[in-house]
C-alpha cells in the first residue's frame, strides 16, 4: 500500500510568508548537494547496520508473537499498567490516545494504564482502583537500570507477591535488553516472561519494537496496521527523489527555518484531540535527538529547536495571539484530519436569530476543520510560516505512517546538522546528582 | 492568613548561572525607578476600577450564591458538563486536575467534564457516556457568541429538550455577561439560571468568577479556601516593598530575562502531575496577554516570551537534554511540593544487588523531589536561569495564592513593557475568515 498522509510546505515559503520567516526556493536549492550527502550517509549506515529502527515494520515475527501473546493475556486480565517513562511511555501512550476508542479495537481489550512519572499521589491512586488479581504490568526499561521504573517495579512486586503469593510473576511482563541489565537477570532467576529490545534502537525510536507494539497489542489496537503504514512511509522517505520525500522536506524546512532565520520553536498543532499524544511523542524525538551541545566535529554548537505542543481549536483561544503577534521564532506543523469518524450536526433552534443560526445544519468536522484553514491563512498573513500534515482518517495506518516519516525525518536532521541524534549527554548529570541526593552527599 | 508558597530567584543571578543567561544584581536595580513607577500606576488604575480581578477573592456574597447553588445541584446530577473554551475551561479545569481528587473534597461531588474542543469524536463520545437525566451543562462564554461554545450549546439544547421535554431548561446553567449577548437573552426569556461575569474581567483573570468558581464548587472543592489563598498574595503581591514582592520578582525576571539576554520561552515545570493543569492556565495568561506587535504607544513591538509545560519527572527523560544541552534561549519555573499528601515506600527485595537495594526504604516523594534538586543543579551548572516556587502542600488555599501572584505578575509585566495586557487582537483575523470559509467565501 502507499501512504496517504499528505504534507504541505508551500507556506514556509517567502512567496508565502515573506522574507522575515520564509524561505527562498534558493535557499533550498543552495543545499540539493548536501542533501543528496545526507541522503547517501543515511543509506550507508543503514546498511552498515547502525539505524535499525528502519527496518522494524518488516519484523513479521516479532509482531505475530505479540500478537500471540496479548490475544491470550486480554482474556486474563481487566487492566495492564505500562511502567515505563520517557520514550518507554510516550510512544504506547500516544497510540492508545490516538487509537484505543476506535471502533476496529478490540472489544475485549483491558484498560491500559501509563503512570509514567514517579507521582506519589498519583501512583498510590492508580495502584487503589487497581484489582491485583486481573492486572499485569509491564516493566519497560531498556537498560534495565532507569531509577524511576525500578522503583515503581518495587513497589509493586511486593504488593503482588503480597496479594498472589508464587503466582506474583504471571502479572508481570518485561520489555529489556535481550541479554543485560537488572531486569534481564530478574526474568530469568524469577520465570517473568520477557520480550526484547534490539540493542540498537533507542528509547525515543522505539515504538515500533516491543515497547510500543505490546501494549498496542493489549488494548486491542491494529497493530499489523500500524506496522503496514510505517513499512509505506519507510518506501517513500527513502525514495531517490530527494525533494518530494517528506521526512527530508520536513527536517531541511525546519533546520533552515532555525540556522537561516532563527525561528527557535516548532509548534505541534493537531485539530484533533486524538493526536496530541503524538504531539508530545513528537517533542521528545525532536527535543532530544536534536538539542546538543557539541556536533560531530566536538565543536560547540548549543543546537537546538524547541519542539512544543497546542491543540486546535482550544488554543486559538490560549497561544495563536502569540504566534500570531510576537517575535517571528515559530513554525506552526498542523495536523489536520479529514474524516474524524464521527460527526455532529449543530441544529438550528434559533432561525430569527441570525448570529446563531448560522452554524445551524454545520458539522463540528466543518467547523473545526474550517478553523485549521482560518489560522493557517491569518498565520500566513501575519508573515508566519507552517507546514500541514493531513491524516485521511485517525487510523492505524495513518499514524504508522507519521510515526516512521519524523524518525526519518529526525535522523535526517541529525545528519544533515552533523549531529549525533541517537544520544542524550546532557541528562547524566542529573542522574549522578539525584543519586548522591539521595545517598545525603549533597 | 499569611501566603506560603516560598519563591526563590536566586538561579536567574549571574553568581549563579554566568553572564550569558544571568540577570546581575546592577540589571536589576538599574529598574527600580521603573518598577516603582509601575506599582504607582497599577495602583492607580485599580483604584480608578480598570483592574477588578484585583478585588475578587473579597466577593463573599458571590461566593455564597455559588455555594448555595452547588450544594444543591450536586444532589440532583452525577455529572456536570462545562462548555466553554480558552479562558472558559483551562482555568476551571486546572482547579480540577489539582484539587478534585483531594480527601477533603465533597463526598458526593458529580463527575465533571471539560471537553473545551469543538472535536466531533471527543464530543460525541462524551455525550454518549452522559446520562442526560442526570447531568447539568455549564454553558460558558463572557460575550455570549464564542462560535464553538454555541456550536455545543445548540447541540445539547436539543438533544436535552428531546430527552426531557420542558424541563430541559432545568440542565442548564449559563454563566454570562450580566447584560448582554445571546447567552443572557436565552437566560431570560427561556427562564435558565445564569450566572454573572464581571464585564471588566477578562477571560485568562476569570477563575475567581463564576467562570472559575461554579465549576470548581459544583465538583466540591473548597472555593472558600481558594478565595483566601488569592487573597493573602494579593495582599503579598501588591505591598510596597517591591523586591520582596513575588509577582513582581517574577515579572522582572521574566521580562529582563526576555529583553537583556534573549530567552524568549519560559518553561513550567511542576514536578507533580496534579499542578500540570496550573501550567496551562499560565500557558494562555502569559502568551496571549504579553505576545503582542504594538505596545501602548503603537509602536511596533513584537514582543512575546513562550510559555510552555513540562512535567517532571518524566520530562527528563524528554525534554531536559534541551534544556541542558540547546540554545540559551529558556528559563525553567519549577513548581516543587513539599509535602504530595500521600507517600509510598520503595521496598527491598534485592538486598544482594546494591543497584537496585540503594532505593529501598526511600519514598516516591524523596525520589521525585531529589530529582528535582538534581536537574534545577544540574541546569545551573549548565549555565541555565530558572525559579522555583515551593507548594507547602497541593491544597485550595495554596492554589489560590498562585493564581492570583501570576495574574498580578502578568498586569505587573504588561505595564513594565507598556503593552496592553488585557486584549487579544490577534485572534480576530481568523475569526472573521473562519465564518468566511463556512459561508462559502473563501
Amino acid at each position: 500500500m502507499k501512504s496517504d498522509i499528505r504534507w504541505n510546505f508551500a507556506n514556509i515559503g517567502q512567496d508565502q510568508v515573506g522574507e522575515k520567516s520564509g524561505l527562498s526556493e534558493d535557499d533550498i536549492a543552495k543545499m540539493s548537494q548536501q542533501l543528496a550527502a545526507t541522503h547517501n550517509d543515511l543509506k550507508e549506515r543503514r546498511n552498515r547496520g547502525d539505524l535499525p529502527f528502519y527496518n522494524l515494520p518488516e519484523k513479521v515475527e516479532i509482531v505475530e508473537e505479540i500478537q500471540q501473546y496479548a490475544e491470550d493475556a486480554r482474556k486474563r486480565f481487566s487492566d495492564v499498567v505500562v511502567l515505563g517513562i520517557g520514550g518507554s511511555s510516550l510512544g504506547p501512550g500516544a497510540l492508545q490516545t490516538a487509537l484505543g476508542r476506535n471502533p476496529e479495537c478490540a472489544a475485549d481489550a483491558p484498560r491500559i494504564h501509563f503512570p509514567d512519572n514517579v507521582d506519589p499521589f498519583e501512583f498510590d491512586d492508580l495502584l487503589g482502583r487497581l484489582d491485583l488479581e486481573k492486572t499485569l504490568f509491564n516493566v519497560v526499561t531498556k537498560s534495565g537500570g532507569t531509577p524511576e521504573t525500578l522503583a515503581q517495579y518495587l513497589i509493586v512486586r511486593e504488593r503482588l507477591e503480597h496479594k498472589l503469593k508464587d503466582k506474583y510473576n504471571e502479572h508481570l511482563l518485561f520489555t529489556t535488553d535481550p541479554v543485560k541489565g537488572h531486569l534481564r537477570r530478574i526474568a530469568n532467576s524469577e520465570k517473568i516472561r520477557a520480550f526484547e529490545i534490539d540493542p540498537g534502537v533507542g528509547g525515543r525510536f522505539s515504538i515500533l519494537t516491543p515497547v510500543g507494539l505490546l501494549p498496542a497489542a493489549l488494548g486491542g489496537l491494529d497493530v499489523s496496521g500500524l506496522c503496514e503504514g510505517a513499512s509505506a512511509a519507510e518506501e517513500e522517505c527513502t525514495s531517490d527523489e530527494l525533494l518530494i520525500n517528506p521526512a527530508y522536506r520536513f527536517a531541511l524546512s525546519l533546520c533552515l527555518l532555525r540556522d537561516l532565520k532563527n525561528v527557535g520553536t516548532v509548534v505541534m498543532m493537531p485539530y484533533c484531540n486524538r493526536l496530541l499524544g503524538l504531539a508530545d511523542w513528537f517533542r521528545q524525538l525532536w527535543a532530544e535527538s536534536l538539542g546538543k551541545r557539541f556536533n560531530l566535529k566536538g565543536e560547540e554548537v548549543f543546537w537546538g529547536q524547541t519542539p512544543e505542543k497546542a491543540l486546535g481549536a482550544t488554543d486559538q483561544h490560549s497561544m495563536v495571539q502569540l504566534y500570531m503577534e510576537g517575535p517571528f521564532d515559530k513554525v506552526i506543523c498542523f495536523l489536520e484530519v479529514e474524516d474524524h469518524g464521527v460527526d455532529v450536526v449543530i441544529p438550528r433552534i434559533y432561525p430569527d436569530q441570525p448570529d446563531l443560526d448560522f452554524w445551524g445544519g454545520r458539522t463540528l468536522s466543518e467547523l473545526i476543520n474550517a478553523e485549521k484553514h482560518a489560522t493557517e491563512s491569518a498565520l500566513r498573513q501575519a508573515g508566519r510560516p507552517s507546514i500541514t500534515a493531513v491524516f485521511p482518517r485517525v487510523d492505524a495506518y495513518a499514524v504508522g505512517q507519521f510515526l516512521m516519516t519524523l524518525e526519518i525525518a529526525t535522523v535526517f536532521a541529525g545528519a544533515f546538522l552533523g549531529i549525533n541524534p541517537l544520544d542524550q549527554p546532557g541528562v547524566e548529570l542529573g542522574k549522578v546528582l539525584t543519586k548522591k541526593r539521595l545517598a545525603g552527599e549533597s
